[in-house]
């Protein structure tokens, strides 16, 4: 088994995703704000528009995994993955001591695929298996409240790691809502017997610290090649982390510069790759209101275990040609006029994900945007994002790729 | 021509509808709060979704008009339809005198179609005919401002008039953003010569006073039969202006009697139709955690020109029965557990409209409330709610009938 | 009697104020957002420190008149202010027909001093004279729900009207909360015995049309002098209005230019008076963060009934010096690092209102800024600013000069 | 030395308490909502009435200690407070790794006066002592950025940790930016000299474990007596954590009943000392529009290490009397009418400080309610809380009670 991203753009061989699951069926419009989702989906049809999604990527000799099914694997075949999660997990200071330690026998019961369906959906106390426990949790909580919370968000499969080279970051992320996800991807990488006898390193997070104001999302992470890895600085990914990670990146020889793209504040750009992607070796797509405005700072191993940090004069893109020795880059913009721009960057226009130098998985809907990739000479395969999109991620976003050749 | 609605649920004739327009691709997630829309929409599908909508309804024998058609045509049929409308919205209030002097003769020389087309979408500086007014309106400016803002929400023909047996109001609405689409509905009922000469009234509304604290849409306002009208009184359809509009139409002889059915504060309760509508005379959908907290209040004429109010005892479930002589009501509530009950109602679930007594168009994304309606012998005919959902309206929001018999 | 301000700092002989009312005490930290303060305050106190701040300028020769004293009585000593006022207030539009129709006949037979507290204080159910009555307005309202809504932002007569050389404006103001305020000033305006037979214009605003995008508050308007007159244009004074007030004073001879100063959006900048104010022919403070970002356009009249436009090329501080031919003018910025400086602007450090050239009274909280200004040789009188400055205001939003001495 | 707090009202010994520091002269209108305060405040002024309130407690025999020169003497004194506070604070995940690196030399040569001033009032580029390292933090910085956050809510002393009976609590708090707060407490009670050897416990909570939804407040904790200690559940104080807190009171045998008080949610309901204190043995004030409506859960030891819960039929105010055997309980409520009481609610009204049995402090701008206070017998010392009361919090939110009698 041999798993490592060595570009964006190579041809990709496995990934990661997550279909939507039952916390998608557990959002409403009263939770799904603390639960980080704009809106409700239509689950059902989301599950449909997923499936073609995988599919395609299939077609395409794509080897899919999905992290529930790794999940409930890892549960049900190791011994130690499951203390390992649920000790985690099922805590005082998540759960309350008194329902943490009732729940847990319960849980330790569970079969694998049970389990990890729970843990992605989340826990309410009409889940309780046990009426006496049921009305005791109601005392101070509705019936329908979460003791642990679902984890919609795990449909971004991106954030929670990211692959750099031979090695993966676990990722502390920004919201702690967003925790668990990461929990849950660290113990498919520690316990699931695809990952446990790997070659591969896990770079940085692997720990149950406290990351406070270090925190990192996989989707400002692009390892794009020669070494080099792209990190994306703004809300979600803070100097706090990307210098840490840096430095265990250079110590562990992983790669030899690091680029912090430093990104303006704005609503449209989250993360790096809402605003940036590639799409072939010598091509990109950008919104550029945003792109444009990314500061660029280069770090590389200052030999004394610390970073030595320039700071660019030209834009991403320039850095982009540099790192890569492109001459022609050619930066395929957001499509349409500017507030179809701003519409298609809105709805992960400029969020593909490259199966192949120039095949990419995008949005049937960004009709602009998908044509001027396809006049670019782009093969731009097309899923319905009317559901998938609703909590703002396209195909990138999506996907955690395994196993990426280099470009 | 013969128009006037005499029931929620009898057989639906002619209705009026708005399909997505320009002011839909202008749209955008920074602009979208203002113009009050939830989120942007993809503008191609949600055209083909209704136009499938409107074919449904002609395939019924209903006869459909769009209003931008209507504007259109009232707009080059007759003298007075320009001036009335333009005089009203190209003020130097509005746009500015300077603009508003330069536009107007620009905009007289339009077509009606380019006209209507261009009021329901906007006028942004970009759209000004000639160069030296671009430039000067930018100094103060983004060459994508508006100067006369897009009406998206005109996609909801249901609010800014309301049929009430024999006549019509005109509303003024909560919003400032939404009160073009009434002078827009009041341009065709006043001038378009389908109108004109037709033999109904205008009970309230038609006047250029400022209405202020009195509002009302017409998804709070349901003509139930039984000369009875339903109001929905909450954040959109106050108190100040229901009261008004009971003595008008008491006054005129419109009716007998107004139940006003004040709505609990609730972000699900924007309009009584979001929460409550009628399926067949004896049936009804409604979201029960907020319709159960409906209190109803009857006003009848006093005989001296003022309403005498009494409270009901029973819930609005039982003054609907009590009206209509229905001894065994059936209630659907939203489908679903209580996580996707929440969802389908915000989702429109509740938000049906009937083409004749138990035939109902819905969104088929709302399955568990669909099938809930179908096995109490409601047909539901799906149209496709992905994109036209996002404005947080569904069929009886998107519809504002014109003829539609008794039940 | 004589009216008119013909500068900022020339020696104030005539002003209007506004007292802590009513109003005040029933500011809630439930109400205080939609009535559009930031904090509760303690009235008790405020009442002490308005006192005081009137004392000194009545020590200082400078007549001042209280609103709520003057619209008393105009309400008593003429037949026509009070018909002339309750018929725009107490109307169905606003109160609901009934209430309207029942409150009319208690207001009309109260005397002017309760009719006026009453007025600025806001009217609740529990205010109603009758049993009945109370009984009846309760069944969709709390008993201390506004009928009539309070208006404690009258505290600020800066904003309702503004004195531009020999006449005044009656201005459209931005929320609707604040419109009766300006009701008030006009009603004063147009039938206070003081006013009524006095020598001057109400340039403009003096309609009861539905100002709609056209507001102005006088806290952006200075006749600086040399018959020039300042406008801010910002969230609350429009370019709608701006235009239409241009025009207005050019047809009317009232000034020769305009200078509308474009403010960059900043929460810090409400009005233009809140980051600039003068202190004395060549002496003005600023909140240079913002203020250095205004930009200045020139309007004069075109000769043919509209306005002529020039960008001016420097700063608002170069302008000024321009018009006032002052070759060495002193800015004292905010005072204190960076951190007071934003914290006194907050709290009106830059709002200061000039009794006489280089003599000002504002808020001793302000050391730092007050002490810069004294060392520039500005005489600052001291006032308490702890409770009247929560509604983010000073001594210049305060006030409405109405006789000012050119400088 | 001796510390313990045997009662809410019983004669106050020894208190710690919080003068505004460097960090209130850091607060701006930008940066306070994010440092949790709701205003700027004159620090000046606000200075002078803090020492007028300690004043006020040393007139009546209360020693009094200022948590920022505990904090100096701990760091001055001992060898191991300095390193068990830094390391915690100057790390690589809050600080990043080199600025960590670089601050700690800097910081660890410092005297503890000027560290704890700095410590509290945080840590911005310019303080750094070398420029070429103000240079670098400004790649991504702004210069008046903090590296680590002022905490102004240490004025409030009450929350950051707790006593009950003869130990204290060392709360892990709601919001990440006061977690400092509870540091700086920590440090002091096990590092200072005053407090290492003394003869005490640390109950719950001295542990550097990430408490996640485990969080406690001590304004929601009121040792009442009785071995009993009231505990409010709401926002800030945790069902997660309650129930942590009781076993180890339990199992510590430091209580033998803890009564969760289950608050509704409510903006005036931010700790349960913020509705609801204690006057004297027999008095109590409350608001009672929520005081009301707290639900009371009483849990005893089970036997077996865990707790068991009783819910109580009777109000707060009930349990309170049952609890201390008083037969009349005099409940004080807030004075004035609705608005007046909502008003001074809101202004700390029934946020007292006993020092003695029938003798508190309370902010003089609470007139209605300090006189109905007076008219039920007890003595209301006051002081000035126009800018104290700003972060809202009264002298029970100020006041860390050391030692205090049993009543």
């Amino acid at each position: 088994m041999e798993f490592g991203v060595h570009s964006e753009v190579g041809t990709l061989r496995k990934v990661m995703v997550a279909r939507p699951s039952l916390a998608h069926e557990r959002l409403t419009p009263r939770n799904c704000h603390e639960l980080l989702f704009d809106d409700v989906l239509w689950v059902e049809q989301a599950r449909r528009d997923h499936a073609e999604f995988v599919s395609q990527m299939r077609q395409r000799g794509v080897e899919v995994f999905d992290i529930q099914d790794l999940l409930a694997e890892a549960l049900d075949k190791t011994d130690d993955a499951r203390p390992f999660l649920l000790d985690r997990l099922v805590t005082a200071n998540l759960c309350g001591p008194g329902l943490a330690a009732y729940m847990r026998p319960w849980l330790d019961d569970l079969d694998g695929k049970t389990l990890a369906r729970q843990l992605l959906g989340g826990i309410i106390i009409d889940d309780l298996p046990d009426e006496d426990m049921r009305r005791m949790a109601q005392i101070t909580m509705a019936h329908t409240d979460f003791i642990i919370p679902a984890v919609p968000n795990a449909q971004f499969q991106r954030d929670p790691s990211c692959w750099i080279y031979n090695g993966v970051t676990v990722n502390p992320m920004f919201w702690p809502a967003r925790q668990p996800e990461t929990l849950f991807q660290r113990t498919v990488y520690k316990f699931h017997p695809m990952f446990r006898d790997a070659d591969f390193k896990i770079w940085w997070g692997d720990s149950d610290e406290n990351f406070q104001s270090a925190s990192v999302e996989g989707g400002d992470v692009m390892p794009i090649g020669n070494a080099t890895v792209f990190i994306g600085m703004g809300e979600r990914t803070t100097r706090q982390a990307v210098t840490q990670l840096a430095q265990a990146l250079f110590n562990q020889g992983a790669v030899e510069r690091v680029v912090a793209c430093v990104m303006p504040k704005s609503r449209a750009a989250m993360h790096l790759d809402t605003v940036f992607s590639c799409l072939d070796r010598d091509k990109v797509t950008a919104f550029m209101e945003v792109a444009s405005e990314i500061r660029c700072f280069s770090g590389r191993p200052d030999g004394k275990g610390g970073n030595a940090i320039t700071e660019e004069k030209g834009s991403i893109f320039d850095v982009y040609s540099e790192v890569m020795g492109v001459e022609d880059l050619k930066i395929i913009a957001t499509g349409g006029n500017e507030f179809q721009a701003e519409r298609e960057q809105w709805d992960d226009g400029n969020n593909v994900v490259a199966l192949s130098p120039g095949v990419v998985v995008g949005y049937s809907r960004n009709t602009f945007t998908n044509r001027k990739l396809r006049e670019a000479g782009v093969e731009v395969v097309e899923i319905n994002g009317q559901e998938l999109g609703r909590g703002r991620g396209g195909g990138h976003c999506m996907t955690c790729p395994l196993l990426r050749d280099p470009v």
